[in-house]
């Protein structure tokens, strides 16, 4: 299996994380790609339309994404009901998994906002509003998640994970930690998995 | 259990038309809801930190989101493995989804671009590069998911019909028929199902 792969992005992270986690990285073969939101014609966009990773391509030239299918893909090929649980222990993962990667999305409009747009197309609400999405996120994770985060490993702790992670890494200056002990914590310990030591992101 | 409900919501849409789908429909009360991504303070983030519709409060005050972990619990409720098949008939049902959700990404990312952002601010590019991604994603639709699409029905079938139907309520002079016969035949008899014809977006 060939995962079209970047080194910086989050989502690739989470599916990387999942893959050593699952014990079954060496089936996949990296393939470094570049994805852009205004580059129209990068070689990712002949597998996923969407033009993102992570997209995974089968033996049998099937193409898995996104994020989400890939993981429980990779799940499944792992022997199924691993990080992604079934029954009622599903439903919780799968919430806490749809928060990060919204916090995700929020935070990467924002870089896009910030980084890719000319300077004079930057519209200050919208950073503020996909910002505001991003802090209510952190909130909730303190708040309600932390005991979740704490018991066995699911999708939903790996992708708060590499959330967090992509925080530290683009905006290092956010503070998270300062009202948030047990989130600061939990992540504290989850960020010296190995999984998490070998898939840091540098940029 | 209570649905949050935006009566434009491609998203939502998704979960309403698989809830009917699944005879479970009269088991959601829908409660009309805004959401923004300027407006920090609407009253759905109290439930879902990210500020979006759907969400999901189940009697017992969790709450479930976004609109694949909804459609996926409704599945569940309604028996399960119907709209979210098992074994290998299960990724192509949930790859199509992540297509179709994608390519409603990039559209509602347009329209943000287009009607709320003020119009010295908007940029180009961007708008090009989003409706880049749609338009391939037609394609791909074309080409690749015709005969998947006129299969048993799943939530591809169901996320792939909303995004079209989303498409012709805010892109009307699209013409997304006009080079992709075998896509609007498809169509043309699956918004003619009773779920679709219910849900119809009109604003």
């Amino acid at each position: 299996m060939k995962l079209f792969f970047s080194p910086t992005s989050p989502y690739v992270r989470k599916v990387v994380v999942a893959a050593r986690e699952l014990g079954i990285l060496d089936r996949l073969e990296l393939v470094v790609t570049s994805a852009s939101p205004v580059d129209s014609g990068a070689p990712i966009q002949g597998y996923n339309p969407l033009g993102k990773v992570p997209a995974l391509l089968l033996d049998d030239g099937t193409v898995l994404f996104d994020s989400r299918v890939i993981a429980e893909y990779l799940d499944g090929q792992a022997g199924g009901a691993k990080l992604f649980p079934e029954g009622a222990a599903r439903w919780p993962a799968i919430v806490l998994q749809a928060l990060a990667d919204g916090m995700l999305d929020a935070a990467i409009l924002t870089r896009y906002e910030q980084v890719l747009r000319p300077a004079e197309k930057r519209w200050p609400e919208w950073v503020e509003g996909q910002m505001n999405k991003v802090v209510r996120g952190l909130d909730q994770l303190e708040q309600r998640w932390t005991g979740h985060l704490s018991g066995p490993l699911d999708i939903g702790c790996i992708a708060a994970g590499c959330a967090l992670g992509y925080l530290d890494f683009r905006y290092p200056d956010l503070g998270w930690r300062a009202e948030r002990p047990a989130l600061a914590s939990w992540y504290e310990g989850f960020a010296a998995r190995p999984a998490m030591q070998a898939t840091e992101p540098k940029g």
